[in-house]
Order: C-alpha cells, then structure tokens, then sequence
C-alpha cells in the first residue's frame, strides 16, 4: 500500500510537534509520499518585510510579493527542513515543488468576481505519474510542497489538501493508495469537544446518515465529500487522523 | 557526453541574461546538469530584514538568520525560478539541494581561527551519484543549489563552484563528463582587457608556463588548479566560457 500523508497548518508552525511527527513518518514501512501545507510563517515574514497582505472577502490573495515570500518559504525553508529531517531520520526524501520534473503543472485560477492572483488549481491530467513512480519505485520519499508551475515558468500557490488528493487520485491508476490527511483531531466525531466519540469507519451510506443528522457540518463537508470522490476516483482509503498518532489505530477510516 | 554547466553571481543577478542562458542551455543536447551560485539576493534580503551581515577578514559568516535567507532563496526562489524556466524550454528539471535525495553530504567547516558558522565542505563521498545518475538516465535534468546538508538535520551553505567540480569528479566514475564553468569572460585572456588574446585551449604544459609568465595570476590560479585537479580525478574536459555563449565556439579548454 502507498500511503500519501498530508499535514498542514498547526503542525508546522510547531518545531517541536513537526520533528516528531516525521520522525514517526519515517517510521512507516513501505512506500509513501509527504505533502505539506504552509503554516503560519508566510505571514510573519511578509509582515517582516513590510508587506501589505492583500484580502479579499476573508480569503489571502497571492500577488507578486507574496507569491515571492511562499515559494521561498514553502519550496525553500520549509520543503529542505522538512528533507533534512527526514534524511536524519533515515528516509530518503526528495523535496518537490510542482516545477521540478514537472510533477503539478497547474492553470492560474481565472478571473471571475476575484481575482485571487498567483493560485495555481490543478487536475489529474496535470500529475507526472511516471516522475513520481520513478521516485517511489527507486525508494525515494518524494515530499510535496504547496507550489506549482503553468509550464510557462509562473510558480503558482496551490491548495495543499487538493494536491495530496490529486496525487493519490493519479497514484492509485497504478497503485494500492490509502491517503491520510492528518489534521488536529483524532478522526471524526460524534461531539467536537469529546474524543470518545470517534467514529472510527465512515462508508458513504453512513456519511450521508451524519449528514443528514447535522453530526457532520460547515467545514468538515467539503473535507469529506472531497475523501469521498478521492474514493470514486480509485484511492483505496482515505484517513482522517491526528498529526501526533500516525502509526496508531486512532483514526477515522473513509472507505 | 554529460555536461556540467555551472553558473554563477552576475548572470543570476541579471534577469534577462539568466532566462537567455536557460534558454541556450535547454537547447544543449544530451544529458547535462546544472549547478548555480547565489547573486547578491541574499544581501539585500538580509538588509530588508534587518539582519546585520557577519564578516571576519572580509568573508561572509553564515549565522542562522543568514542561513536561512540563503536557504529560502537559492533553494527556494531561485532555484524554482530556474527549474520553472527550464520547464518552460522544454527541460525537464527537477532541482535539489544537497539533502534531496541525500544527494550531496557536506560536514560544517571546523572551527579553526575563524567560524563560519554553517558552511558545509564536501568531498567525493559525499556524492549521491546513483541519485544523480537515476535523473539523468530518465531524461530529467538536475539543478543544483548551492545548499548541502550534514545528515544529522543541519542545513550547510556550500560553494557553487566546489558542488560542480566535486558532483563532476563522482559522475565521471561511470560518464564521459565535461565540466563548464560560466563566468563573464569569454575565457582566459592573456590580457583580460582585450578578447582577441583567448587562449583556446590550456593544457598542464601551458598551464604552468602561463604562470611563470604571470598570464595567469590571482584569482585565477585556484580556479585553474582546481580545473586540473578535477581533470587527473577523470573529467575528460574542463573549459572556462561566457555565461551567454554556452552553445559557441569561443571557449578556454582546460585539458
């Protein structure tokens, strides 16, 4: 089974939480692939630097100077910390942007009512499966950061969780893919605020079920809906599973 | 024959020059590998910040803060530019620091008189050639940054031109290599102010006539003397031309 990880925010922005973290990754057996969001560092550092950050509606827009400051951070500081770790650690990461062996080429978001600058979405055609089952079938852990490129040289920003499901969704044509986003819960619950709650397998006519019952609402729809499309598309899991307990049996498990 | 192209501060800090030579250097046939330095970024990002540069005897120290800005540029911005480039031109670049696919080891420099905080000095051993030679027979093409790692999680700032002759001396073991190092001359020149006095090829004989003569001198004898070194350890060709005539005739063979 190929597992493909993702973390994201809370977990980057702590030294500490992050080294154990991979340190548990290294540990899993057989091939696997690391995907990471971008943590709280682009901020702090386009503040650093003067820089206005531009919103709109609530959501960041990724002009030319923030764009600047999250390829430098994402695909820089954080991709060859993250690499570094892992090579101490004993597994053999290979940071990736989207660029290199052009493995997420992705389309600057048209312009509709916003214009949310360099964003970068993507789809399975966009995925250079051959370059990444090269990696992996050759023991390297290729370790995804949240840049991407149009093939036109533009670097764009691209949503972390949309690239670890793009990925394990263009994996699974050839492989067995179980696709774990690791989040700061322990799986899906029941009630927010009481982990024994945890439902530990979800299948679609029980999502449905939750749905219904408003067990499952706001954010954690669109989450799940996607792991359930991941699932159509041929990804034999999906997990939801909290940073801290990758090797564990605490988890929800999509399927 | 696989070529190793390096190139280095003027041309990285010259966009227009830096996108010509990618585009000259995607058009070289065969495979080929790219290393590149620096430019003066760092500087002014380090000014931007606020962070005072560390000098003792007139050399950079690489402290922390340094060290990350140089991490964030030349792995991040720069190198992604470059490999977003590439792409662009129809080169498959995947770009790597030292510890992408544990494909360049270094060991901090001791602390002798000076400490130089973390720069990293690397030697054949710490080549990952298998890494490198696995690119390069599936027709990607590497691109070098100028960062290595310690493989204990320490990130090292390394010099360019040491990366290109020593990744040159480990591929030669099993590739005919030709090692290139672009600078803003079009070559050695007996007078360095007039281009017609090129010499077009500098054998070891030459070579130390040229400096009993005092042609040579200064800042180009270690250059020299590491050209040959790298030579008698198996690079079949070293030579010396313009970063802007990569694909011309007008060049200093060392031999």
């Amino acid at each position: 089974m190929l597992k493909i990880i993702k973390i994201g925010g809370g977990i980057i922005d702590n030294p500490q939480e992050l080294t154990q973290f991979l340190n548990a990754f290294s540990k899993i057996e057989g091939p696997k692939v690391l995907v990471h969001g971008g943590g709280k560092g682009a901020s702090k550092m386009l503040q650093q630097l003067g820089i206005e950050p531009k919103m709109v509606d609530g959501r960041r827009i990724t002009d030319q100077p923030t764009l600047d400051v999250v390829t430098g951070l994402y695909a820089g500081n954080l991709n060859k910390s993250i690499v570094a770790n892992l090579q101490e650690f004993g597994t053999n990461a290979v940071g990736l942007s989207g660029a290199d062996g052009n493995v997420i080429k992705g389309n600057k978001r048209p312009v509709k009512t916003i214009d949310y600058g360099f964003v970068g979405d993507i789809t399975l055609d966009g995925i250079n499966v051959d370059f990444l089952q090269l990696l992996i079938d050759n023991g390297y852990t290729p370790v995804l950061c949240a840049i991407t490129h149009d093939g036109n040289s533009q670097l764009l920003n691209t949503n972390a969780d949309t690239i670890a499901s793009t990925v394990a969704e263009a994996l699974a044509v050839k492989n067995e893919v179980q696709l774990n986003f690791c989040f700061d819960k322990i799986g899906v619950l029941r009630d927010v605020n009481d982990d024994s709650t945890l439902i530990p397998v979800i299948n679609k006519e029980l999502y449905q079920e939750l749905k219904a019952e408003g067990v499952i609402f706001e954010g954690m729809i669109p989450k799940l809906d996607n792991a359930f499309r991941v699932i159509d598309n041929g990804v034999k899991e999906v997990t939801l599973v909290h940073a801290n307990n990758i090797n564990g049996d605490i988890k929800t498990i999509l399927c």
